[in-house]
């Protein structure tokens, strides 16, 4: 059997069978955005890791060696956001092909700055080591979050409101444009920028995790499409989506209406948003969303609802049944 | 300026220097076996990594699946080791080429679990993705130690005992059999299954950083000729090293003789040995190899002597000043 019929997850769900029975009490593994582990009486320690490789998930000539500094540490953070968890402390190991330069590594360690900083994690270590030809980037990610205070995907219940704390498809249409002849106008620059240099919601994440009613929670790596199969799957619950309600920049619009791009399929499937997916208890949702916007200045988006798990993953489009035509990312099927 | 002008250590200390000032209380990074972090108040969280590239840390036709996951997570053990420490949880990165089979995997993890077993390391998680062409494996271990007992390379004293707590070459002496034609007879696969399948000194570890005299520690990895620079560096001491006292295997003696080989050249220089390297203060050293050897029953070996900074490191053979003719192991130099 090939691991492509198989599929990332089906190979993590493999390999996580042994693993996940029998885990000492206060520790949670494979399933998550991190694993949990037990720390100081009042915290847990939250731990994430994360590889890039060279021509898989990035191009050379795509990003600047500061954009994949920033970005390489960023995508790890957005992990910790997305347990409501601060970063504390940064690992990073690189293999490194013998054609790049000392400028080039400087400047991966100025982008690499550039996301520590605002964040608090410290650079304590990791490897440096040659590659033969494609540039590997391994960075793994110590957090704490106040213990109870931690957010899981297997959380949510039916009746949920499904909401995301920024806008979607950004980022994939920027990839998109890279991958389509190069970005051709401010517009399509600025979607470029939002794959490349994504911000992690460290802020929104800990602030989420402190209030009443957030329930699961995860970030947008994978593409809302296949983000939200990993709540269902965990919680063991449906999802309906409202394909008319997912948050899309005016920037997205006017480019996929230059482009001829369908917009909504970029923000449901496009991934790498690093904005947070949560579901939150029905009652709570209003006054939750009316805080956020208190707090941050725009919209906690509302973009559907958690159903009974019988009812499976299913879309709308002004209140009628839609399809999407493309689908989420998978590392293993899309290659 | 090429980073291959630099070598490792260069790059690492460059990239190290605006890292390790300012460090808050507690916490160690850079320069050791191991990161060193605040945990609960009798112990300390140890953090290490490791990156495995194909084809420049391993040849897939060289090992088989299952003594490469088994090496992946040995080496990391190594260092928890190399801190007096005991491996608690791993994390695992690994992008997958597509050639890769289901069974090769599985292989890759009862090798993995052979390790792990033992040691008490428990997967919690990690990073699983496609790559181009070449394997490449992460390692992310956490450990712990008794707070105080942690062994750094940083606290060798002019006059210490230099020792080592195994025997030297034999992995370097397997590498060189699998290079030169694969290993010819039953010796040879011997010193290729020290290369595959290292021990990690873990028990040795933890025993000796709660003795009373050890005082620097690391482990065995690019070569007692590079590792003890390592110590120097940190220690900033010198040292001499006898090479008539290193302790070699009777089957790298055999394989020397019939190869035309230097023994001495593979113990001083070989790598991959994961054993330990540690300074004792000299008036313990007597009663310590006595326990060791009753508690482990082999010897733990004297190779030198720490000295000064200012007489740098020294070879003797036989009482006489002597020169190695190869060098260790440093992954930007030697590619």
């Amino acid at each position: 059997m090939k691991l492509s019929d198989l599929g990332e997850f089906g190979f993590i769900a493999r390999l996580a069978r042994p693993i996940l029975s029998g885990l000492p009490r206060g520790v949670k593994g494979i399933g998550d955005d991190c694993a949990v582990l037990p720390w100081t009486k009042k915290e847990r320690l939250l731990v994430t890791t994360d590889m890039l490789v060279e021509d898989r998930h990035f191009l050379r000539s795509g990003i600047s060696a500061r954009d994949l500094g920033y970005k390489s540490l960023a995508v790890n953070l957005s992990d910790i956001a997305a347990m409501g968890g601060r970063p504390r402390w940064a690992f990073l190991s690189m293999g490194i092909p013998s054609g790049i330069e000392l400028d080039w590594l400087d400047d991966f360690f100025r982008g690499w700055r550039e996301a520590a900083k605002p964040s608090g994690a410290i650079l304590l270590g990791g490897d440096t080591t040659k590659s033969p030809d494609r540039l590997v980037v391994n960075v793994a990610v110590l957090g704490t979050v106040r213990a109870g205070l931690e957010k899981f995907r297997s959380s949510a219940k039916p009746g949920d409101i499904v909401a995301v704390t920024g806008n979607l498809g950004d980022s994939g249409a920027g990839l998109n444009a890279l991958l389509h002849g190069g970005p051709r106008d401010r517009d399509e620059r600025r979607l470029l920028r939002a794959h490349n240099r994504p911000r992690p919601h460290l802020e929104e994440g800990s602030w989420l995790a402190s209030r009443p009613g957030v329930r699961a929670m995860m970030d947008v790596s994978d593409g809302l499409d296949s983000d939200i199969l990993r709540i269902m799957e965990q919680s063991k619950v449906g999802a309906d989506i409202e394909l008319d309600r997912l948050p899309i920049s005016p920037t997205l619009v006017r480019v996929a209406r230059r482009r001829d791009w369908n917009p909504v399929e970029s923000a449901a499937t496009g991934g790498e948003d690093y904005c947070l997916l949560l579901t939150v208890e029905p009652s709570r949702f209003k006054s939750l969303a009316a805080a956020f916007t208190r707090r941050f200045g725009r919209p906690l988006s509302a973009v559907g609802t958690v159903r009974s798990r019988a009812r499976g993953l299913r879309y709308f489009s002004n209140g009628r049944a839609a399809r999407l035509e493309g689908r989420g990312f998978d590392h293993f099927r899309k290659m």
